[in-house]
């Protein structure tokens, strides 16, 4: 069992910002900037592949309600949404959580390395048929 | 209108990965790694405070499923989920998107930086009822 379902269970306290039945958001207690947040399921999954549809479709509904409340509550003009899967890609807790993260005008807040490659059209056909072929039997 | 509308009119071709009624998933052309995909809504917001819940709980739906695919399609163990609202977020089409980016072994994907500040108690629970109020207003 992760700390977040011991925080869904009320077994350790959080800052509460938003639940419902199948979502609870609270302050992240090692913010980048004021207002970071965290919007997790109360299903217990690892990674978002492994997510029900039914707790994948509450967090979407969820994010543009919660984003609101925090543009208002912070002021932040920016904002970062932001999901991890696997300690490769930053994953600290492995119990599926998005952060919504302000981007301050002093610049705290999430810092993003963009180091694109082009797309080649041919490979870019070929990528694209496997991943529709694997949608297709998902 | 942006360069994703014309994408969904299908005025502007992609190497298309998804599509349902509300969800059009694609390959970025200029991708951080193989398999990097841009999951939209049809319905045109800049960001993801602005969506109907209607469309933010059908991108949310369609996750898992597009994150399955790549994962199947590329053979990456880790991707990260990142949606930027705002120029100063990092966002360059003022079209709600969510990249899927798979991370891999030879570090290809996204880099973050990442500098956390510690939350006092204090500022966090007047900070969390802010936004819980402004939730509730939402």
């Amino acid at each position: 069992m992760t700390i977040f379902s011991r925080i869904i269970r009320g077994e350790i306290p959080c800052h509460r910002v938003y639940e419902d039945a199948h979502v609870l958001a609270f302050l992240d207690i090692a913010p980048l900037s004021p207002g970071h947040t965290l919007v997790i399921p109360k299903e217990a999954q690892a990674t978002l592949a492994e997510l029900s549809d039914e707790s994948a479709a509450a967090i979407g509904r969820a994010l543009p309600r919660i984003c609101r409340a925090i543009v208002r509550a912070t002021g932040c003009e920016a904002y970062n949404v932001l999901q991890n899967n696997g300690a490769a890609a930053h994953q600290a807790v492995p119990h599926v959580h998005f952060h919504i993260i302000p981007k301050m005008p002093d610049d705290r807040g999430l810092g993003l390395v963009w180091k694109p490659e082009p797309l080649e059209t041919a490979s870019g056909m070929e990528l694209a048929a496997k991943i529709r072929a694997a949608v297709g039997g998902a």
